[in-house]
């Protein structure tokens, strides 16, 4: 097992990353402030790893709730359960939530946690690939709007993270390829070295070889940790983890949440991005033929559905958390390895990429997944 | 015009309070950041302010939204409203959401404003006595759940605070009384020369002498300005803000929401913890009769709802946030001007309190309000 530390002063916490973690009391119970423990999963985890998470928590009074799977429902409906949960039994302050299951899961027990009585602990135990690199560290959490992805939520810490690698055993590979798409990401936006690595072993990470996940994962880890460490709330640095999402973003919304997987919109985004970038002058042909090489090599879609127009899709960015006042910044490519928020782009730059990307979807005659 | 100071770091803020501030582009202009600003208020305060306030904000976006009037309002799907609206009106991160109206507008607001995009600035322009001497300091924002007030909620701190007293001359005496119950509070917690103030001085307050409210407004706020400021997350000493509460809230959320004030409710609550202060040796029973006097004098109800029966009365304080680990803990006195928050009393006291508190109503043949 390896453990990271976030380095977040008062809120720091550590990260144990390693095989059959879950169901480890001595991970989680210094982490546990009271008696009252609230795990909330989902109906394909539940089955899978709630009765192993209980042994976790001897001598506390734990109670479970089990939501139904998927993006669609991380929203302010399904929020309530929860809250109708924690009142029912008479939860109060010391009580500790814990996430187990994947992003959703983990986003909405986070703002739960965040606004249950302003605020009360919570315990990540993500068991997807994208949650243990991408939605454990850095304390993002909430809930969809029908008008917008992520709209409602908070900053809220986990006080632990353990990332359970045999848990991905069980995972479907399209969701195991959407993870790789955040791990992707890393490369991209500051880990050069990272990317190369990924490159030579992309095949042993979708054989799901234990050490080759373990690894990237806590690389993954280690480098949003230190971007978050050092802009914790997102007004500056932290803004380069969104490379590929307004981009990604448009395809969610548009296609209505739960179609596209978050990291399959993601790898489409970072494409478009890394297209984008190349028209900005900034990158070369063959950089962005690498960038799709990758996202394809790890199986993901690596063309925007044809069904939203670019009208629409760049209507669909528009109301991205990623504008400042009235002006789109867009997170782009100096180099694999370099990132850059830019709203210094000439507007029909934007409209010429998602143009051109649909054209070349057309002509190769692709069907999108 | 007087100005008080917020010490809270980074968060810190000012409060203006004075006779027609409203309206004053000066005094939010320099803490509006972007040009997207939205305007929340209720049926009741937007025909009498809403134009006003208006004029305060010149060259910005300004968008509107009215919402029904009454704590049984303050609840999620209200709260989704604001949400419609601001992304409706593709709001982004550097919008302002100002509070025009009393605690249940600021509150609500406020945890839109903090839960929108994980955060955005908001600004209060308190129009009831409660709002400008209670929730307009300390950043506590919230909604109510069917099971429990304020449960779901955050602590997010305004930019800035505009409490004119102009706009307590619309005020109804009921509104006023219960807006001097959390000024009663001040003295009772932390301030007896103020609760001697306020015994001299309750005449000029009903009566609406400006000199006099400005002067109990500004003292109250300076008092919860310096509580938070040593304890912005209520960790500790910022618990005696909650003296009455514990009770109060039962009155409250037993009676339903909007049938009692906050204010009647929490001034019934202090008379209730003077009372068992008395019973655990701590005052003696010429104290508990001036708290309750200057509570009368401020016509304020003095006595419980005999409809809440002592089991469910004891029922109603447990889903509390003051319980810890299953320990009921209440704000009690040890003087007039010295409050304590102990859990260390028999549980039978409490219920020979709130019984004793019954029958001395009964014995009275009391109407209740």
């Amino acid at each position: 097992m390896n453990t990271l530390h976030v380095d977040l002063g008062k809120r720091s916490y550590p990260i144990h990353i390693g095989a059959g973690l879950i169901g480890n009391p001595d991970l989680v119970i210094p982490h546990v402030r009271g008696k009252q423990v609230l795990i909330v999963t989902n109906t394909t985890v539940g089955p899978l790893y709630l009765e192993r998470a209980l042994t976790a928590f001897p001598d506390k009074r734990v109670e479970t709730l089990v939501l139904p799977d998927g993006e669609q429902y991380k929203n302010l409906e399904i929020l309530n359960r929860i809250y109708d949960c924690l009142l029912g039994h008479r939860f109060h302050r010391q009580a500790t939530l814990v996430a187990l299951g994947g992003g959703v899961i983990g986003d909405i027990t986070g703002f739960a946690a965040a606004s249950y009585q302003r605020g009360v602990d919570f315990i990540q135990i993500p068991t997807t690939l994208l949650s243990q690199v991408d939605s454990s560290v850095g304390g993002k959490t909430g809930v969809n709007h029908a008008l917008g992805k992520n709209m409602i939520g908070a900053f809220h810490q986990p006080v632990c993270v353990v990332a359970d690698t045999t848990s991905l055993d069980t995972l479907e590979d399209r969701e195991l390829s959407a993870g790789l798409a955040e791990v992707i990401k890393y490369g991209l936006i500051r880990d050069p070295e990272f990317f190369s690595w990924l490159q030579q072993n992309m095949d042993a990470l979708l054989e799901r070889d234990r050490g080759a996940l373990a690894y990237a994962i806590e690389r993954s880890c280690r480098n949003k940790a230190e971007v978050v460490a050092r802009d914790e709330t997102e007004q500056g640095e932290r803004a380069l983890l969104n490379l590929g999402h307004t981009f990604g973003h448009a395809i969610e919304t548009g296609m209505g949440y739960g179609s596209w997987l978050h990291g399959e919109a993601v790898a489409v985004g970072m494409i478009m991005a890394a297209d984008m970038s190349m028209r900005m002058g900034w990158l070369d042909h063959d950089t962005v033929q690498r960038v799709e090489n990758l996202i394809d090599q790890a199986r993901l879609p690596t063309r925007a559905p044809g069904e939203l127009a670019t009208d629409r899709f760049i209507e669909l960015m528009g109301v991205d958390k990623k504008v400042q006042d009235g002006r789109l910044n867009l997170v782009l490519l100096h180099a694999i390895g370099s990132a850059v928020v830019s709203g210094e782009f000439p507007p029909a730059l934007l409209r010429t990429t998602i143009d051109d990307h649909h054209a070349i979807t057309a002509k190769r005659g692709l069907s999108l997944r």
